[in-house]
């Protein structure tokens, strides 16, 4: 970790780069790499050699006003950082050069400098995990701490690991059944302690996010090639749909709701207006399943993962397809009350079922289907449908948008 | 059904459509809607009052060479098409508007129409099935019938349903040790009695694809919005993407082998090139198992599916990640001697499980992780691997590209 983290002092410099004489502060050195962020947000990273420090001197990191230096900056726009885990506020062990874990969220701070005039942000470390053990009861306690954060904040950030960024953003917002501004999740791709770091952007990003007139929740991740562009997804279409890349969020079938670079949010797309309150209803029936359909998928495979579920959601091919061997234990499985789901592993697209025999077949067979719901987006709702809604009811509301999630007509 | 396919006779028409008059063969007429083929293989899709006839002939179709009309043309280019079912050999029912499989590919007749002086096309009814119905099984007959294609002809064409193509035309890829020409599946996205169908153009393709000097496996299908572009997609990074779009497939990481439009082929990146015979490995070991791992995804779910397999491919969380009460149950069952490979439900990008703490537990644990390999081509390498190789060399094996499956440098 840099100095200016640890002593909260922040190194500012002014320096000459390619030719030209700017001012920043000195965020990273590392392996013979500078991080030095502009005062547009934008991080330059470069070579230690390349770069002609003029002069550099030790500001105090923004004014904390409680003693746990838990509050950055006091502008009017307030926003509440809730805290989970993930790259985002991880660590570089940089003698073995594995990425653990930790709850250290203070490089926080050197990301709101800038923004201390606009923003007053309140951080809380509530969880420390990363993402691929997140659980549905994990869910509930965030939107728990969310509806906390908005009692006292315009809006609220969740920072989280990407890995299961988009199930959780879902569940916050399938529970959030009024909210009184924007829930924005915000991930990295890479630590911040590592100089490529898309971290400080995305936050950035997020803060401003957080501080518009926006009812959703959505995830604040990096866009495309550009450096400095952020898009905001809605949580219930979006997907990662890339292992490593920065910009490995998309949103299916649909545009970003807004865009962020350079200081300025671009509304993209009427989103809904905050509500007047926040409501939250925080129960979820975890029995759904998600299985996807593969040419040696048997029945026996099928309903003995299903025993102990209320609802299957299964990936089919094509628009919504599975084998044959598999429609008689299907209907099986719905006759005794059991809810199946068909998504399409195409993840793009929509499910039809009156197109083919076999999907007609499968209609007949009980099964319900999800349109263009994306697979992983309907497991997270059968769960709060199932805790929420009268059993009678699930296919009904399964069919019904309820935060975005089916959209009328695919954009893209 | 037109007319022109029952009787073989073809509608040669001239007309006059936005001015130009033109001249081609009246295909289908459905719903007012008129579809006419161009000389070029562009069909024209026009409202029937918008398109004035000026002359009508029937003419003989291509001259067939054996009593069951299972050849077409004469040219030099030999290519044989194996056709075993989906979309592109099915009818619509118009009476309830269902799409079901049909043997009947005479229609295909209509397609050769205009390449009869350069190719000599012989057609093959093998199976007639919709294809989330293949099974690994049916893969091997597929692979037989392919190799008996090679045997007479310069390339073999297999037609197959879209939903499972990619899985099939890998399993084919892998169990061809060497091939003499190329094999290029083809499938489509609308029945050919849909004026909208994409079968024509897919198929002329496919033909003009079989004739070239590929020693690859292919999947020939449109490419974007262009009407008359197709893509020829390496089998083992092919997916389909999109429930119902003609361009569904795209290879992933990796730009198309080829492309097609206007009766000529340009090869986009260097090839295979035919071997100078065909060897198969008929063999394929079903025991593999495909799971999606999501995060309500318990230990007994895992082993229990697990249980009646020899592999089990997890398509993991971003770099290869699952939750960390897996990873005991992991441990246990790599020990008992089942094989666990970790792929990414990213769909692209790589594993890498040297970079969190997750991911070191999981290597530790005895998990092999499969990089960039797409994971359904994963799932049908290891029935290739386990059925074909010395069980301890699995690993080995399955981290070794044979097939174009493993991309050293993902260019998209």
């Amino acid at each position: 970790m840099s100095d200016n983290r640890e002593s909260l002092k922040l190194r500012k410099i002014r320096f000459v780069y390619k030719g030209a004489e700017q001012e920043g502060t000195l965020i990273h050195e590392n392996s013979g790499l500078l991080t030095i962020k502009l005062k547009s947000g934008y991080n330059i990273v470069a070579e230690k050699g390349a770069v002609e420090i003029k002069e550099e001197s030790l500001e105090e990191a923004p004014q904390a006003r409680s003693s746990k230096d838990t509050f950055i900056g006091s502008g009017p726009g307030k926003v509440t950082i809730v805290a989970t885990g993930g790259t985002i506020s991880s660590r570089v062990d940089y003698s073995t050069g594995a990425v653990t874990p930790s709850n250290d969220i203070s490089f926080l701070k050197s990301t709101v400098t800038d923004l201390e005039r606009r923003f007053t942000v309140e951080l809380e470390s509530r969880d420390n995990i990363l993402s691929e053990n997140m659980t549905p009861e994990k869910w509930v306690n965030i939107v728990r701490w969310v509806k906390e954060g908005l009692k006292k904040s315009h809006g609220v950030i969740v920072s989280h690991g990407t890995d299961t960024m988009s199930y959780t953003a879902s569940a916050v917002s399938f529970m959030l059944e009024k909210q009184s501004g924007p829930v924005i999740f915000v991930g990295s791709q890479r630590s911040p302690d590592r100089p490529s770091s898309d971290a400080f952007t995305n936050i950035e990003a997020a803060i401003h996010f957080a501080s518009a007139e926006i009812g959703d929740v959505g995830i604040s991740m990096h866009s495309g090639n550009s450096d400095n562009k952020i898009s905001l997804l809605r949580a219930t279409r979006s997907r990662k749909m890339h292992s490593s890349r920065r910009d490995a969020f998309h949103s299916i079938g649909e545009e970003p709701m807004a865009f962020y670079s350079d200081g300025s949010v671009v509304i993209n797309r009427l989103s809904k207006r905050p509500d007047d309150e926040t409501v939250i209803n925080d129960r979820l029936d975890s029995s759904v399943g998600l299985m996807y359909f593969h040419p040696s998928l048997s029945p026996e495979d099928l309903m003995n993962y299903s025993e102990n579920k209320k609802a299957v959601i299964l990936m089919g091919t094509g628009l919504g397809h599975a084998a044959d061997r598999l429609i008689g234990p299907i209907r099986e499985m719905t006759r005794e009350g059991k809810q199946i789901v068909m998504t399409t592993q195409c993840i793009s697209g929509t499910t039809n079922l009156n197109v083919y025999s076999t999907g007609r077949k499968l209609l007949d067979a009980g099964v319900l289907e999800m349109g263009n719901v994306v697979p992983e987006i309907a497991y997270v709702k059968a769960m709060y449908v199932l805790a929420n809604y009268d059993f009678n009811d699930f296919g009904k509301i399964m069919k019904t948008n309820l935060r975005g999630e089916l959209l009328t007509r695919e954009e893209l």
